[in-house]
């Protein structure tokens, strides 16, 4: 039986035209957060289980996570995220490593979901971390460059940032709803994912956490606070932290598009501080696109150390389908320079000889490798939006010519073939070297 | 307990200075081939396990491949190749794609092997595959392709490139020494293991797979055969279409490096035509390096289709190891135009708006988000090998002021705030966009 052709469920095969978005987006991304001073890094596809089972939320593990026995009977992972596999890393180095720690990466990451829009099985994303500086400076960066990456793409007017501090959510929820941590937790998670399931589902998962409608109610209100209600009715760190924030940003470009939402509490049980949710203005898509936050102890899984950090990740779908609804993707295409059209073996021979020369000075080229029709052959330089056909057929072998077909414009000219470079050079002068 | 900073048995963490070696090295790599006329194209790091059951051959299979079953019962494979997901890709929409199709990718793969030089069960792999056009002539074309990488790492004469072709092999194992399709397998797989597994268990090998002494010399004697002896000899096609193909590269730039030794095999069971190794030529390290050839059947695997292919592949760790033996890996290092060194909040928050105006021009700048003491600020510049220091202290914001710390001549001036552009553009002209 002949095997499928399919890619295996929840993923996605990478054809040219969708590479060529793919390597665009990820160029444009590295642009701005290198431009921060951001450094790549990179780690291992498969890490083992228990980095993760220490700190990404039983969610995760218990029923996103691949997992398996290797031959070895190491228990092994699939990185659903990259946060562990970073904080690993600089745990091992984290004396040697320069602070304020600035680094970023795009990996693939793997989550057993059921696919659907923006959600696949396997997607990439855009991780940036901070760890050293002053906590609050550092907190004001990842926000600006979040706002950064998606100005990068033309996008700033077209998102709203919402901030909070799960030390202001531990405060209310432990101070005025006097709820035991366990509640707390479920209560948490119910707020997480009430766009979601849905008003009626989250009421009934605030219900099982414990709340009564009191608590539920007096929830509610805080949730609709302002910074200003927030920060002269809660006397806390997490009070103030945000308030200090929104003064430290107040003169920045984000300033226009961020916004204080008590009810944002980010899934990953690892935040400590700062969090946020970078949300898609229009109104057919008004889900949390990406976000981030503090996590204080993730280094000191490791060691004894202590390092605390912040950062975000941003999936690749929910960016794509972000600049496809806003128009912010331009048309992207293959290009080659020189398609050679050949007509038997010594035209194949000599276009080969050419191309070597050519690709020398910077110019894409390939010849069609046939001797098929010449219509045919131009059929496929058009295909592949070749800007000049050069044809070799028998009588410019004999005559030492060749023809040149500007493939946009259709004209066509004879020229020497000691004469290609020079007159390329006034077709192309933006290919060469 | 701890968790292990280590990353998993055989796989590598890419800190910051191996990221720049890496993306550096894929970066010419993909010059040269989309210089070429290749295109990129990537597919999911999981598989069918079918996928590879079909044709990768029965070590990789049943010693070297990750596979398991998910939680919807399917039997699921880490690819360790990337040529059956690019065979998969092409049969997949093998009408539409223009002819010949030149594609590319350098994805990670995975194996399960004892860890040792150059090889790791997680690397990176350059394939680059031409499918359809006159398959003589796109043999040509790939090892053309193959010198031209390593050449635009400029280790061409470093190297040296082996062919052969599968059916002069079929034909001397057949006519030659009469061996059965059961015993030619076993004897490729031995001549294949040769220089790893040494003399005697190569020859056990042969014993084992049913030659005889006379036949083990016979073929000795044709893995001493040079082309001119192989053509007159052995009147078969795969005779004929290496005679050619040396005819057609006997003016290009490879013929100086290219021999046929008719000893070359290639492990993988679907080549069917030209195969070829690439080898260091230094006397420490006489292992191939990396090797391709020509596979007819693959894509007929999915379907009625037919279109063949040639290809090959090339692995980062031994592509870095040739490059570090031969002193072609220059010193590659992050790179920080400007580095902000701080006093206090008002000067953190000063120089964040700087930096906004500068990242704008195309400057990397970064604050060192600290309020620590400026020589401790200063040597974090260093570490970060940033170009300049603009220091703003306590008297600086007070008058408006900047000081300039040139951290390459260790120079320093001090300017008015609003000429800091000006001033920069003088010091760091390619800097700027």
């Amino acid at each position: 039986m002949a095997l499928s052709t399919k890619p295996y469920k929840g993923t996605r095969d990478f054809y040219p035209e969708d590479m060529y978005v793919q390597k665009w987006m990820f160029e444009n991304i590295a642009k701005t957060v290198e431009g921060f001073g951001y450094q790549p890094y990179d780690g291992p596809m498969l890490e083992p289980f228990e980095l993760y089972a220490a700190k990404s939320g039983q969610e995760i593990v218990e029923k996103q996570l691949y997992w398996f026995t290797d031959r070895g009977e190491r228990k092994v992972a699939i990185r659903p995220e990259m946060t562990p596999t970073m904080a690993r890393m600089v745990a091992g180095k984290v004396m040697e490593l320069p602070k304020p720690v600035r680094w970023y990466s795009i990996p693939n990451l793997w989550r057993y979901e059921r696919p659907q829009r923006g959600r696949l099985r396997e997607h990439w994303q855009l991780n940036v971390d901070v760890l050293g500086g002053d906590n609050l400076f550092a907190d004001a960066e990842i926000l600006k460059l979040a706002h950064a990456v998606i100005a990068g793409f033309g996008g700033e007017d077209k998102i709203r940032i919402a901030i909070n501090n799960r030390k202001l959510i531990n405060h209310v929820f432990k101070n005025l709803l006097k709820l035991d941590a366990d509640a707390a937790l479920k209560a948490s998670k119910a707020v997480d994912a009430r766009d979601k399931i849905g008003e009626e589902a989250y009421l009934k998962l605030l219900a099982e956490a414990g709340l009564n409608s009191d608590q539920t109610s007096t929830m509610e209100n805080f949730f609709k606070s302002d910074l200003e209600t927030v920060c002269s009715d809660f006397d806390c760190e997490g009070a103030r932290e945000l308030n200090e924030l929104f003064s430290v940003l107040k003169d920045d470009a984000i300033s226009s598009v961020l916004k204080l939402e008590p009810q944002i509490m980010r899934g990953l049980d690892y935040y400590t501080g700062t969090v946020f949710e970078v949300y898609d203005v229009s109104p057919e898509n008004n889900r949390a696109m990406f976000g981030g936050g503090r996590y204080d102890n993730l280094i000191g899984l490791f060691g004894n150390q202590q390092l605390s950090g912040v950062g975000f990740g941003m999936g690749d779908v929910t960016l794509r389908n972000f600049l496809e609804s806003h128009n912010l993707l331009p048309e992207l295409k293959s290009h080659l320079d020189v398609f050679f059209v050949t007509a038997n073996r010594d035209a194949v021979i000599q276009s080969e000889k050419l191309a070597s020369d050519l690709r020398k000075l910077g110019i894409k080229c390939a010849s069609s490798l046939s001797t098929a029709k010449f219509n045919q052959q131009l059929k496929q330089a058009n295909k592949l939006n070749a800007k000049i056909a050069v044809i070799i057929g028998e009588s410019e072998l004999e005559n030492q010519q060749l023809t040149l077909k500007d493939l946009v414009k259709g004209e066509q000219t004879s020229i020497a073939t000691n004469q290609l470079t020079s007159h390329l050079k006034s077709m192309l002068p933006g290919s060469f070297n």
